[in-house]
Order: C-alpha cells, then sequence, then structure tokens
C-alpha cells in the first residue's frame, strides 16, 4: 500500500509515524525543509513541491491532505485537481469546513478524481496510535481505502458516515460537544479551587478517572495536566479556538436546535481571550448611570 | 469485617451485594419488606427496624446510610443519635447537600459519634462493582473505614477528600460537570437528526467511544441506548434531577464563579419538563404587540 502525504505539522507527521509502522509506503511532501527531514528519519521519503509528490506515486494514486483548514486546504486541491489524474483518490483528513468539503468533492469529481472528507479525532496520540477516522464520501469507492483506516485507526475506531461532507460534519459535531464537555470541566474545578475545601486537583481527577460517572479521555487528560502542575500555575486561561465550536453553533441556528452549553462553552471562549470588554466597561457606566454604582477605574 | 446497611433501594441494595462478595457481614434495614426478602436471598441480615439494626452490630459500630437525600436521611441521622454509642461510626453514602452533612457531623460529635460524608459514583454498576466514593470526615478515624473502600471500590476509586461535607461537595461538583457533559451530548446528537445527514446514532457514539477525545463512559451508556433504540423513541425527552445540579449553580453564584455551561444544563432541564411556559406565552405576545407577528393560538 502506497500514500502521499500533504502536511507535516503535528497531525500529518504523527500519522506519517503510524503508516510507516502498518507498513504503508509513504511519500510526504512539507514546504519545511525540518519537518520534511525528521519524516525522511522516521522512514518516509520526502519531496519539496506537489508536482514530484504526484510523479513518485502509482496511478490510481491516494494522497492525504492534513493542511490546515480553509486556503490551504483550498489552495493544495486547486494544485491537486489540476496534478492528478481520473480515479485518483484525494482524503482531507484536517479539520476543514463540511460545506468547504461538498464544494472540493464538486470540484475533484469533475476531473473524475474521488473525494474523502475525514474527520480526525483522537489529538497527536490518536494520529500516532490508533487514531479515529469520521468518514464521508463516495460509498462505491470506500472499499478502496478501507484498508488504510484497518490499519491505523483504533478498533472500532472509523465509520463510513455517509455522502461527502458527513465526515467533516460529524467532526465538527464532536468538536462542540468537545466544547461544552470541556468547559463543564473547567468550570468544576474552578468552583473546587473557590470552595471552602483544599482539594488536591490531580487526586479528585483520578479519583473521578476511576468508577465515576464523568470518567473521560479529557478527565485523564487534565489528571496528567494537574499531577504535572497543581494549580496549572504555569499557563494562562486564555481559550483559543479553531473553528469547529464556532461552525456547530451556526448549524444549531440554522436549524433551530437549542444548544445553550455548546454555544456558552465558545462564548466563554471568546470572553477568555479579553483582558477587559467593552461590554464590562458598559454594564457598569449604565449601573453608575441608574443607581450610582462605584466603578472600577483604570489607571 | 461487620456493617449495618440502612435503605436497600437501587443503590442501597447493590451495595450490599458488592459487599457480601467482598465478605463483609451485612444486616440491613429497609421499610419494605420486598426490599428487605430480596436482599436476605442474597445472603444478608435483615431487620425491620433501626433498633433492632443497632442491637444487631458490635460495637464500635460501623452503619451506612443510603436513603434519599433531606428529610429521609435527617430523620435516620436523628434516630441514630439517639440508638447510637461513643466511637460508632456513621456514613452517609447518599446525595446529601454539603451543608447539611456539616450540620449532621456536628449532631453525632456531641454524642462521639464519627460520621463521613461520602459521595457515591458510578451509577447502580458501581455500587454493584468498582464503585467510586470521595470521603469527607475526621481524618484520625478513616483508617477505621478504609479498609472497607478498599474492598468495595474501583482500583483508584475513593479518595479522603478533607474535612466533613467535603465528600458530598465534591460529589456535587462531580455532578454538576456531569449535567454539562449530559447536555453538551445531548445537543450534539440533536444537531446530528436535524443534520443533512442519516448518521446512525449508535454506530456514531461507537466510533466516538474508539480513539475520539470524547471518549467517556457517558458515550459507552449512549450507544448502548441507542443500540437498544436507534432514535430513543421509546422515551420521552424530560429531563429530571434530583439536586446536585442545582446546588453546584447556587455553588458558582455564592462563590462569584461564572459557570454557565453547568448552570445551562439545569434550566434545560427544567425547561424539559414542561409542555408549555408562560415565557414563551410572554415573549410570543411581546413580538405580536410591537410586530404584528403571528402567535400560534391554543386549541
Amino acid at each position: 500500500m502506497e500514500i502521499g502525504m500533504i502536511g507535516l505539522g503535528k497531525m500529518g507527521l504523527n500519522l506519517v509515524k503510524n503508516l510507516l509502522d502498518q507498513q504503508v509506503d509513504v511519500t510526504a511532501f512539507d514546504l519545511s525543509a525540518t519537518a520534511r527531514s525528521v519524516a525522511q528519519s522516521n522512514g518516509a521519503r520526502t519531496v519539496d513541491n506537489l508536482a514530484k509528490l504526484v510523479a513518485q506515486l502509482t496511478r490510481p494514486r491516494l494522497i492525504w491532505i492534513m493542511v490546515p483548514a480553509g486556503k490551504p486546504t483550498d489552495t493544495t486541491i486547486n494544485q491537486l485537481e489540476k496534478l492528478l489524474d481520473a480515479d485518483d483518490i484525494v482524503i482531507d483528513g484536517g479539520n476543514s469546513f463540511y460545506q468547504d468539503s461538498i464544494r472540493h468533492g464538486k470540484q475533484l469529481a469533475t476531473a473524475k478524481i474521488h473525494f474523502f472528507d475525514v474527520g480526525t479525532s483522537g489529538g497527536m496520540a490518536g494520529a500516532r496510535h490508533n487514531g479515529n477516522f469520521m468518514i464521508g464520501g463516495p460509498k462505491e469507492v470506500f472499499p478502496r481505502i478501507e484498508p488504510l483506516f484497518k490499519k491505523i485507526a483504533a478498533q472500532n475506531g472509523y465509520l463510513y458516515t455517509g455522502p461527502t461532507g458527513s465526515g467533516h460534519y460529524l467532526k465538527m459535531v464532536h468538536n462542540g460537544i468537545e466544547y461544552g464537555m470541556m468547559q463543564a470541566i473547567g468550570e468544576g474545578f474552578e468552583i473546587l479551587q473557590k470552595s471552602p475545601y483544599a482539594y488536591d486537583n490531580a487526586a479528585v481527577a483520578q479519583v473521578w478517572n476511576h468508577g465515576s460517572v464523568i470518567r473521560s479521555w479529557l478527565m485523564e487528560l487534565a489528571q496528567q495536566q494537574f499531577a504535572h502542575d497543581p494549580q496549572l500555575s504555569q499557563i494562562k486561561g486564555v481559550m483559543h479556538s479553531s473553528g469547529e465550536g464556532a461552525w456547530t453553533s451556526e448549524e444549531a441556528i440554522r436549524l433551530h436546535v437549542a444548544a445553550p452549553v455548546i454555544s456558552a462553552a465558545l462564548m466563554m471562549r471568546y470572553r477568555s481571550e479579553e483582558a477587559d470588554t467593552l461590554n464590562g466597561k458598559v454594564v457598569a457606566a449604565l449601573r453608575n448611570g441608574f443607581g450610582g454604582h462605584a466603578v472600577e477605574k483604570n489607571q
């Protein structure tokens, strides 16, 4: 089995290592020479442009794109459309918006290139070993790529989800759920921190991971992090996001689904990115205006 | 080892079976003769009132209360205060409010009876095998009951959490997190249901349980339930609650902790208990009032 990998970032490189472990022959392309040399030292063949990647692979080709969603993925697909031949297969394993994936599928279909939108979960550890994959695309072509997922996924860790778009759609909702679960866990530990008791966060996460209702991989990650830094005092509580939570909230609005938890989790991420807000100034000023309530002054 | 169990409901009975498996000698009391006969058929000694329970046990006694929080627990503790002797130990394994547990601890301490507030998680399955216990109470007495938890808890599945109240406090916050996680999962599946794709909910839950970031015991339960009833069409989406989520939200308010996810999850439970709401009528009427927007009429 042979595959071309585009993108050797955190996810792509771990996926390459996973594929090599499974005796898949990997040719990899990344703009960064450093990333290429790491992949090479792990046993991958590497090339420094897309045309060489395509030339290296035997037809019908199988190519996995693992670059940031949006423009980088768009550009890559535009280039591949020109370089590839009919019956080649392109997998987008990144976090693309599902509507973009539907567009990419249509675009490549005009050149008779098959496209699969694959949501990848499990983080870097999952890309490296026992990954999790939600796979949308042409059903009749899926049997050609299924052996690949049998190799790199956890047992029962891949699912053919339906037509093009359904893989990234499912991954989007997965991440929306993830936002809600993570925010709930964060709120819980903050209550404990301000509580009348002196809880040991690592011990709490550990006991919650052994038989409680909320045992989960996220709580295991919390346990590891608290064991390393009991109050997480080395990091700031700024919660960035990369789009999937926002898309899930937008989709809930589009579908008229009441999703206050996923949406509030997203809003708390945005709030965490601000040191101060105009929202706060407005409410403080209004309280002062009608009730003479004190405001805190900027120095 | 010998224990007296008060309350043979879903949790109490499973705990009795767990204790008997571990060669603990159990004398059990419940008001229901049916519950007593089930416990008896499993190998427990049973009695039909509290005085007999106390009389049966060797001093210093160890008694586990597993009755509903609030009045039933209050009443039981009032009775035990009169029946027990100095140096006996009382464990409240129910979902009592932590302030009640602090009060119970003080009340029993006046009679030199030791009190532990123990949050129990893991559901019925956990009570039966490999339970999860968060244990608050007098540190110097804890070594006397630790062997019990070594027997009935999952490995690493019990934690001494600090002074009286800290066990039920931690269980309260655990349940608050649980509310948020469950609501996030519920919102996710509702988006999938209304999505443009025809997802198989059981297959989705299964793939999410094998390598994804949101793998968790709650998702495993969802997988089981969807496997049994793919759209859960046999049950209504009414989400009852038994107090801990509300207490967690109240505690967040008291401590000035922003906890929108846990609070919204609670509010969605309340909303689910209503077929229609005055809230809805008011907003519909106001929209009609200022904009002439149509209202839906009651038939």
